[in-house]
């Protein structure tokens, strides 16, 4: 059997394949996605045993997908009939803090939130914070080119990469990049690897980029609006300011409603829409004041800066727990897509519209600043066409998006949901110069197919 | 003659043949660099041009050497014997500026100083700032990944890119990226071209961020001090500070005075090191305090913050001419390496040693803040074996810098200058998949071969 011969390459307890045991390693936090049942599940504690694997999948034609904590939602770490699931979860080690080279050098499988803490210990921060940031791993945000609400300011997370280590198809190892902030001696590699979703290689390390703290506490702007094309405007005018806002968050009508629902907090219900905005910088205050006079100027019914912690990290709370609220509501689908931040009123009023025309709820929040949004299209529990209706009205935004200028992504991936829609966005020249450069990582195409591309 | 052959897929007067007008196109601005002679040169109008001219050379075999100003210091654009030079310098269209969504789109021949001029008259900004910002064009930073002063803060030339248009080896066009600041449908290869000196593509368009102009007048900081240890030290301490410096550039004690040679300014001579610093944010005043007093906590003779516009033009003009200064004194090979910012101030005694060994005098002037720094070797006049004795120099200044953590290149490139220590840099296997890039993009080898890689 099969099984065994991978065992025997791999050093005891690394090797998972017992069904109960698999069973954890086969979906990830995509719904929809299928998921298939793997051979078995390498829960790698060193670049070694990576290596060893691959070697191993490449002699016999395995497929292999990598994987992380499993929190993505394009189902690129959904396992696949007889694949090897290889979790870099297990390899938590942060290696080195260069405080003062600001970087960090670690293994994948640290949390974001734990490289976080590790970095407050010298004064220093970690930009890119998906919502996920509490239960996602470094692998899985370099895989993904996770983005996060302090993007806005700092970057996604390609912006904060210096260099990698990766294993390649065939066991080999490789590093990109260096540990100096400037290098043009070679090809960026490492951004090719960053937002590849596990089809080019396996990141075993990453050297990353650290900023000093923010100095100052951060002020909070809120502001209401009766309108989604006033929100967006505000958005746009806020942008386009030359204020820096570390954090730019907007939630519509039914986000409002379903976290209410889900935790009360005394959001004003009635809103079209309400945005979050922070400042970090040491005129934080005064930036604030800054952008809640443009989102009166656009038209907000009410809009104020607050230095009040409570009422700051409450704001915040209601963001992050968007996800949870609108689970609770039913079986969800994601959507992930992206428009230059002058579009962001058209886009929304666009969204509105499908969700009314397919009687839909449709929950829609997201990095309004990047012009990044996430529509949550609920399921109705009573329609046996949910699905195919959710997916169809999930098509219609994407192609929407795009007739705006926009992406279909702008920081979930591709994975295997959106795979239908990328011939939308990448002409055929385009996408056979991709296909050739998984070719040529991935001869055999035994990393993550059907992933990406 | 396969002259005539390539006129009959042009346009009238895409193509010069005439040897004393393909005199011009035959060096980049790195000296030492050899330059052989053209069959032709292509002065592309349109990305028609370059698309034809590629598959014309593709059927012929014929290596194509990109150019755009030919400013270039690694001699990445001189020419090979036989080659096609594709000069893109003629495609000078700024087809766009997005002003409210903060991006533009050009064409590659657009001189860096004319995308700023056209942004400012939209208040709004483009980053990248190479010295060579009134000459250089942007296909020559992209192809580059140029850096420049203002990038300590706002990023290289790469941060800049949401996406390229690509002419293939073989005149397929493709699209890379997208115009939203965020988006992950597909691998990046727009990072991918950027920094590769034109041996994937060619570019012929390019859409880049803005951003809007810093509203504050910019402070301005300098800091005099008696040793290098010490300066190194204040570049750290800076740059650990969570200061945001916008500029933050050294010169060394030959540099100041090989710059009152050239034009009397009243620098000070007898400094071992000049630290200029500016902050452009709205408490740019209470920046370069700051920054001052670590100047002098790091032991600066003298530190002082101004706003004295004219002060503080005269010293960046000084260090904009710090090129032409040391070029004045003899021939000059210009390095170009980079170390993480805590060895500084080892790189900067490890040069000085060298220049001592060597009895070279060598003028280092750069970009401190991000650790990236440029010895100027002057040629002595007098001896034979000058050159020879120069790049000895150089290469014991590479392999010093990668003792350190560094690079053998922050922003010139490897061209083919230093194409013998980038396996100092990149292991075999690493080396190995440049090379399988390369054969992926390029499989016959015809652009601009032996460049880069
Ligand atoms: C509540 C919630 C909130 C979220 N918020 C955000 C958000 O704000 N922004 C955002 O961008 N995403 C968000 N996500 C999505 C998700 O958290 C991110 O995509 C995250 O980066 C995935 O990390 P992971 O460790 O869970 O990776 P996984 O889901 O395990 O894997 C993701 C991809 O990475 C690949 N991969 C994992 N490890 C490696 C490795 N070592 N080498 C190569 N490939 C690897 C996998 O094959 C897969 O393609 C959210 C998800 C949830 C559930
Ligand atoms: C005085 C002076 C100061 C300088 N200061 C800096 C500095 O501060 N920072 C810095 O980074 N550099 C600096 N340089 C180096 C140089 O200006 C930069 O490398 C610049 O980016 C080159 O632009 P160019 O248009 O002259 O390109 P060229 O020299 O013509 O070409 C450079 C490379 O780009 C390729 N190329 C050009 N156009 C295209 C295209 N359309 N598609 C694909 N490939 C293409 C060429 O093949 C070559 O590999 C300086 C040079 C001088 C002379």
């Amino acid at each position: 059997m099969t099984g065994d011969a991978l065992s025997a390459v791999l050093d005891e307890g690394v090797l998972v394949t017992d069904p109960d045991r698999m069973e954890g390693f086969r979906r990830d936090s995509a719904d929809f996605a299928e998921a298939g049942m793997p051979m078995a599940v390498v829960s790698a504690r060193t670049v070694d045993d990576v290596s060893r694997t691959l070697r191993w999948a490449s002699e016999h034609r395995t497929p292999v997908v990598p994987r992380g904590a499993g929190t993505g939602l394009s189902g690129a770490a959904a396992a696949l009939d007889g694949c090897i699931v290889l979790s870099t979860a297990g390899m938590t080690a942060i290696r080195q803090i260069a405080a003062d080279d600001l970087y960090a050098v670690v293994e994948p499988g640290v949390i974001n939130a734990d490289l976080g803490r590790a970095a407050a210990e010298h004064g220093l921060f970690y930009p890119p914070d998906p919502s996920s940031f509490e239960i996602s791993t470094i692998g899985g945000n370099l895989a993904t080119n996770a983005g996060g609400l302090r993007c806005v300011k700092y970057g996604v997370t390609r912006e904060s990469v210096l260099g990698l280590q990766v294993v390649l198809a065939d066991g080999r190892v490789i590093r990109t990049g260096a540990r100096t902030v400037k290098n043009v001696a070679g090809y960026d590699l490492s951004s090719l690897f960053v937002g590849s979703e596990g089809t080019l290689g396996i990141i075993t390390e990453a050297t990353l980029r650290l900023r000093p703290a923010p100095a100052a506490t951060p002020a909070t702007m809120v502001a209401t609006f009766g309108s989604l094309v006033d929100a967006g405007r505000a958005v746009a005018s806020i942008v386009r300011s030359g204020l820096a806002p570390s954090l730019l968050e907007l939630m519509d009508h039914a986000s409002v409603n379903l976290i209410e629902d889900y935790r009360p907090m005394g959001l004003d219900r009635s809103v079209a829409a309400l945005l979050i905005a922070q400042a970090d910088s040491v005129d934080a205050q005064r930036q604030a004041d800054a952008m809640a006079a443009r989102a009166r100027d656009a038209g907000a019914a009410l809009a104020m800066a607050s230095t009040d912690p409570v009422e700051a990290d409450m704001l915040l709370q209601a963001r992050r727990i968007h996800y949870q609220a609108v689970e609770a509501a039913g079986r969800v689908l994601t959507e992930d897509i992206g428009v230059p931040r002058s579009r962001l009123a058209e886009l929304l009023g666009g969204i509105e519209e499908i969700g009314r025309r397919y009687s839909l709820l449709i929950a829609t929040v997201g990095h309004a600043g990047d012009g990044n949004m996430h529509p949550a299209i609920v399921l109705p529990r009573d329609r046996p066409d949910a699905v195919a209706t959710a997916l169809r009205a999930a098509d219609e935004i994407c192609r929407f998006a795009l007739r705006l200028d926009g992406t279909i992504s702008g920081e979930h991936g591709i994975g295997t949901l959106k795979r239908g829609w990328l011939s939308g966005q990448l002409d055929e020249a385009t996408y056979a110069a991709h296909r050739a450069v998984k070719s040529t990582f991935d001869p055999l195409g035994i990393l993550n197919p059907g992933r990406a591309l």
